[in-house]
């Protein structure tokens, strides 16, 4: 006798919502919608190298459908999920309603400017490639300003670059501009000279990359030092404006402002009858279904996922989004044989991150290492993520592949958005 | 006895306005600046291929000032140009006037959609970076809201793309797109058939690519048609409206219209007290510079030169550009030496058009080719003009040549209004 197949939906394409589906591909118990905003999935650690012209977008990213093309059982929909009725179980989106049978819910994170959402406008942050672009533009146009601007104060503003936010992304992005700038774009110029950038990494908490042991840490701070950028701990960013930053009652000039120091949980644990944290984020049972609901899961980013005797909730990174997607399909799969469910448990393959060229910080368990064997490390570890993707190998190549695979590369949608940014008043600060 | 360098301002970094540049790098007699309002240069005979993702944005643009960055005596400038005064030798722009002592006019040529601006909005053009974007975006929404509508109807008018223009862009880009919906995306999905898409080219004269001998025009027929897509020939476009195309009384529903109909020269050949041409282009002396203005020239598209006993104005293609620069930087050379000036002498190579997958046509004086022979010849083509490109090779490649050179390769500053297409009203046409 054949059983009719669970109906389950999927909100986010990200790791985690990926994941499941992958795991439960053409698995005839399940019929699985999978539900995301974009049609690509984004690789998140190397968004700072689009934002710094290292990379272009379609080499960080895939068409999520294109990701699971062998999956028959899958059906990806481009939809904005508006509302998540538990009670009827039906998610609605802005291409109709979903009902469902079991819901995964891995909607990510999105920026959150805390209590000023009016800083966006001056100071982009970076979780889409959209965002990714938009700073592109805006660190690449202000270079093309200083060019042409004869007010030595002006030009100063105008390569003067701050990042907020002194966690990984902040501390790649600073890094990355360093080196665009001295590196990359001197030659190019005639008037402006691109090494005079001055780059400033402010950090409202004492230490840098606050997941890594403090030694590691420290040396971030040397590193960055070393390529010229100023780094600010223990200071708060007070106010942003078209001119710059303040720091309390100290104004930073800067035509260059980028925010990568906060973020939010997706809106959707709101429509949930359970306990969000501080972050909006939904905190989950043992299994990492929600109380009352053992066929709702939130996983990921959007999880607040407390193992037994850990004193906080794990983080926010992609290994914990793969682990609990993959745990769920799992679990799933062994509940339709009978098999009780079993505790999710995080194996921690440890952490990375990059500080300059030449310099990173690694930490696995009790093994920390920094500097050039660190960054290599990097590479090989981000290579190897990116080597599953479908990227390009330049036009030769893509040709070669697009007329022997019928496959094409570049099939994002990404939101324009990446207007130039609009030319600075000429009036002083305040 | 060291002269004053002459100061040399050049509008456009096209093929034209960069051969210029790159002829005179580094000549101690010339002060270039050479302005345009975009940062990049862009390889306008792929951007069909951008338009429908088988390449990156990246692939097939530069920075102009990396293009010019060891011509130490050229200055790029980001720049809209607002008028030119020929009297007081002075150009006008968004960043301040420049004033010259020779003025190239390399401006190239525009969208034009006649009579009827309005157009634009339901059809958007392909002469841009930014263009390609917003077609390539729509065209795979299309895709994707074809895949959630259970209107048949509207899944047929979703999945309906009018290419207007019969001209290579229209040709390429009806033969790439339907390269896309039956190669590369069946696959990956499962209620809509991109194969099922319906690919109409609408030509308003007799016959396609008129450039070239009849029978390669017929030959571009018999190639798209066996492709699926409808040639509509002697069709005249009399309204697009969001609904779709009407073709006098004739209706055809499309969610997707493309222009590739019509060009007109910059308007800034009305700045100059010279005749103009029907499609504003300028008309030049037999040495490219203007009557009554020896050291004002005018070049590559956006000049109408017409060669002792032509009947027409040489063709606005990549060649005539770069011959013309080429021209006017040595007889600006030859003139300090005491020499006379020459008349420009086109030498023309022939021309090749793309139709779809091992399909072009190639036309080289009396030499004619089709099919799969001149197919490879585009490719060998293209891929030597673009590799004069600093093209990226995948990810991996990215990095070493990113930290062996210090060099970025995605360096490009594209306009937004890549945003989506609204949706469709439910309303029926008219």
């Amino acid at each position: 006798m054949k059983s009719t197949p669970r109906r389950l939906v999927i909100v986010g394409g990200g790791i985690g919502g990926t994941a499941v589906a992958k795991r439960l591909a053409n698995d005839p118990a399940f019929e699985v919608t999978l539900l995301d905003r974009q049609n690509h999935f984004v690789f998140q650690p190397l968004l700072y190298q689009v934002a710094t012209a290292a990379l272009g977008s379609p080499d960080i990213a895939v068409p999520i459908r294109f990701m699971l093309r062998k999956a028959r059982n899958v059906r990806v929909v481009r939809a904005e999920v508006t509302k998540v009725r538990t009670g009827d179980r039906i998610v609605e989106t802005s291409v109709g309603e979903f009902p469902y049978d079991v819901l995964v819910l891995a909607a990510g994170v999105e920026t959150s400017y805390f209590s000023r959402p009016d800083w966006e406008r001056n100071a982009p942050s970076l979780k889409s490639l959209a965002d990714a672009l938009r700073v592109r533009e805006r660190v690449l146009a202000a270079f093309e300003r200083a060019e042409v601007t004869t007010d030595p104060a002006e030009h100063a503003r105008e390569l003067t670059f701050v990042v907020v936010g002194g966690g990984p992304t902040g501390v790649e992005l600073a890094g990355a501009i360093a080196e665009l700038a001295q590196d990359a774009l001197p030659r190019d110029f005639r008037h402006a000279d691109p090494s005079e950038a001055h780059v400033v990494l402010v950090e409202a908490g004492p230490r840098l990359v606050p997941m890594f042991h403090e030694n590691l840490s420290a040396r971030a701070v040397k590193d960055l030092a070393e390529r010229g950028i100023e780094v600010r701990l223990g200071a708060m960013v007070t106010e942003i404006t078209e001119c710059g930053v303040w720091l309390g009652d100290e104004f930073i000039a800067a035509a260059n402002v980028i925010w990568a120091a906060g973020v939010k949980s997706s809106p959707l644990g709101t429509d949930l009858p359970v306990e969000l944290d501080r972050m909006g984020r939904v905190k989950v049972e043992p299994d990492c279904s929600i109380p009352g609901c053992p066929d709702v899961f939130v996983i990921g980013d959007q999880a607040h996922f407390r193992p037994p005797g850990y004193e906080d909730a794990l983080p926010a990174v992609g290994g914990v989004a793969l682990q609990q997607g993959q745990h769920v399909a799992r679990l799933l799969r062994d509940e339709l044989r009978g098999r009780p469910r079993k505790p999710f448990r995080y194996f921690d393959r440890g952490q990375m991150a990059t500080i300059v060229r030449h310099r990173a910080v690694v930490e696995v368990r009790k093994l920390r290492l920094a500097g050039e064997i660190a960054w290599w490390m990097w590479l090989a570890v981000h290579i190897v993520f990116l080597a599953g993707f479908r990227n390009r190998v330049a036009v030769a190549m893509h040709w070669i592949w697009t007329y022997a695979t019928l496959q094409r590369g570049s099939r994002l949608i990404v939101r324009g958005e990446s207007g130039v940014h609009p030319p600075p008043p000429p009036e002083a600060p305040r």
